[in-house]
C-alpha cells in the first residue's frame, strides 16, 4: 500500500496532496483515480484512503478508513547532530526517522567541517525536510518529526537542559586524555557506562553526535558543567555518519521501548 | 596518526606496502620519506612505522615498534546479507567492520533485486575489498575481515548451521500472516524476543539480513526447519541498508561485548 503524506487529512470532505506528494503519486507511481492508497497526515493519524481525482499537478484523495499507522516510541528521543556533508546528514536524518526519533536538532560545534557556504545556501532545511518525509513514508510511520533551527553547540546546551542528554565521545582514554591537556580546567572526565541507563528511564533524551573531527575539549568541559552526561559506545570508535541511528537503536533496546 | 595496510608488515626488515596504500601515502596524503605512519597487517598486529622510501609508485616503510590496535569484539559476528545495490552495500560493509564484524557473507535471495548484470559483472569482490580496507583504517581495527564469496540463500543455510544464526525478520504480525498464507506449510512462526538472547552468549553468530523487497516466505520456512531463530527490531521496520549494522550494535551490548 503506497503511503503519501496529506497535512490537511479530514474525514468529512476531500483533501488535496501537496504539489511533491501529488508528484510522486501521478508521475513517479503513475496511480490513477479510484486507485487505493494510505495516507497519513505528519501528526500521527493514518487513513486507507482513494484517488478521487488526477488533473494536471493536482491530486485529489478522499480517506475512507483510520488505519493504524507504525507505534511511535514511547519515550522522545531527540538527535542533537554537529552538521555533516550533505550526503552524510542525508543519512543520518534518514536513519533517526527510521527508528522513530522525536526531532532532529542539528548545530555547529568548534570543529564542523561543513563549509560557510554550504552553510548560509538556503534550501537545506527544504531538503532535510523532504528526507524525514520520504523516511515517514517509508518505515511506516504517521508523525513527522521536525528539524529544528541549527543552532551553535552553546546554544544546545541551554535548550536541552532540563532533559537527560547524553552526549557519545570516543572510547575513553582519548577523550579523557585531551580534555585535561588541552583545556584550561586540568580535569579528566570518567564516561558511564551505557548499562547503567537500564534503571534510569527518562521520559524524553537528547543525544548529542559530533562531528567528523570529534568534540573540541572545551565542548567536553562546558557539557559537563552543564550536566550532560559523557557515554562511549564501549571500545568502539564509530563514524559521526553513522552513530547517531547505532545509539538510538542502543538506548530504544536499553530502556525496553524498541 | 596515518595507518597504513601492510600485509607483509615484519619488525626485522623494510617493507613495501600494496600500490593502492602506497598511493595514498605519497599522492593523496602526500608523506614523505622520514614521516610517522601506523602499519597493520590485517591479522590483528598493528605497528608504529616511518616512511623510508618513496620512488614513483613504490612506498617502502619501516616498522618500529609494536601499536595497540583497537581491541577486536570477543564474539565472532558475521553479518550475512542479502546483496544491495551497490552504494548500499558498500554502507553496510563500512558500517559492518566499523563495529567489529569477523566477516560479511553475501547471498542472493529470492526478491534480490541486484540486476543478474551487476552480479556477473567482475570487480565487485575488489570494490568490496576496498570498501573493508577503508573502513579498517579509518576504525582502528588491525583485521581486515573477509568477504566471502556470494552465495545462494540455501547455501548459506547449510554454511551457517553450526552456529547460533539470526534471521531478522519485519515486525511480527506481516511475516507471520505471510508465512503461514503463501507456504505450503500452514504453520506460524513466532519470533523471540531479543532479551531471550542475554542469557545465550555464543562464541560465533550470523545475522542473517534480507533484501530491499523482504524475504519470501519460503525462505522463512527453510530457515526456521535449518534452527535459525527469527527475530525482529521490536515495533520497528529498518531498510536493509540500515539493518545490519543496527542488528550487530545491539547485539554486541546484549552480549557485554560493545
Amino acid at each position: 500500500m503506497h503511503r503519501f503524506y496529506a497535512p490537511g487529512l479530514a474525514f468529512d470532505r476531500a483533501i488535496e496532496l501537496p504539489l511533491d506528494e501529488a508528484h510522486h503519486l501521478a508521475r513517479v507511481m503513475r496511480l490513477k483515480k479510484g486507485d487505493e492508497i494510505a495516507v497519513f497526515d505528519g501528526r500521527g493519524t493514518e487513513a486507507a484512503a482513494r484517488v478521487e481525482a488526477v488533473a494536471g499537478r493536482r491530486v485529489t484523495v478522499r480517506a475512507t478508513a483510520v488505519r493504524t499507522p507504525a507505534a511511535e516510541p514511547a519515550i522522545a528521543i531527540t538527535l542533537a547532530q554537529a552538521l555533516l556533508k550533505s550526503d552524510k546528514m542525508d543519512r543520518v536524518i534518514r536513519d533517526a526517522v527510521m527508528l522513530g526519533a522525536a526531532a532532529i536538532r542539528p548545530f555547529t560545534s568548534a570543529r564542523t567541517e561543513v563549509p560557510r557556504a554550504a552553510l548560509e545556501r538556503g534550501g537545506r532545511h527544504e531538503r532535510w525536510h523532504r528526507t524525514v518525509i520520504s523516511s515517514v513514508k517509508q518505515c511506516g510511520r504517521a508523525v513527522v518529526p521536525p528539524i529544528l533551527a541549527v543552532q551553535p553547540f552553546r546554544e544546545v546546551l541551554t535548550s536541552v537542559r532540563d532533559e537527560l542528554c547524553l552526549m557519545f565521545v570516543e572510547p575513553a582514554s582519548e577523550t579523557a586524555r585531551h580534555s585535561a591537556t588541552r583545556t584550561s580546567v586540568g580535569r579528566n572526565f570518567s564516561c558511564a557506562d551505557l548499562q547503567t541507563l537500564e534503571t534510569r528511564v527518562p521520559a524524553k533524551a537528547t543525544i548529542l553526535i559530533g562531528p567528523e573531527g570529534g568534540w573540541d575539549p572545551e565542548e567536553v568541559t562546558d557539557a559537563v558543567d552543564g550536566g550532560m552526561m559523557l557515554l562511549t559506545f564501549g571500545r568502539r570508535t564509530l563514524r559521526a555518519d553513522a552513530a547517531g541511528a547505532i545509539a538510538i537503536a542502543v538506548l530504544q533496546y536499553i530502556w525496553k521501548d524498541l
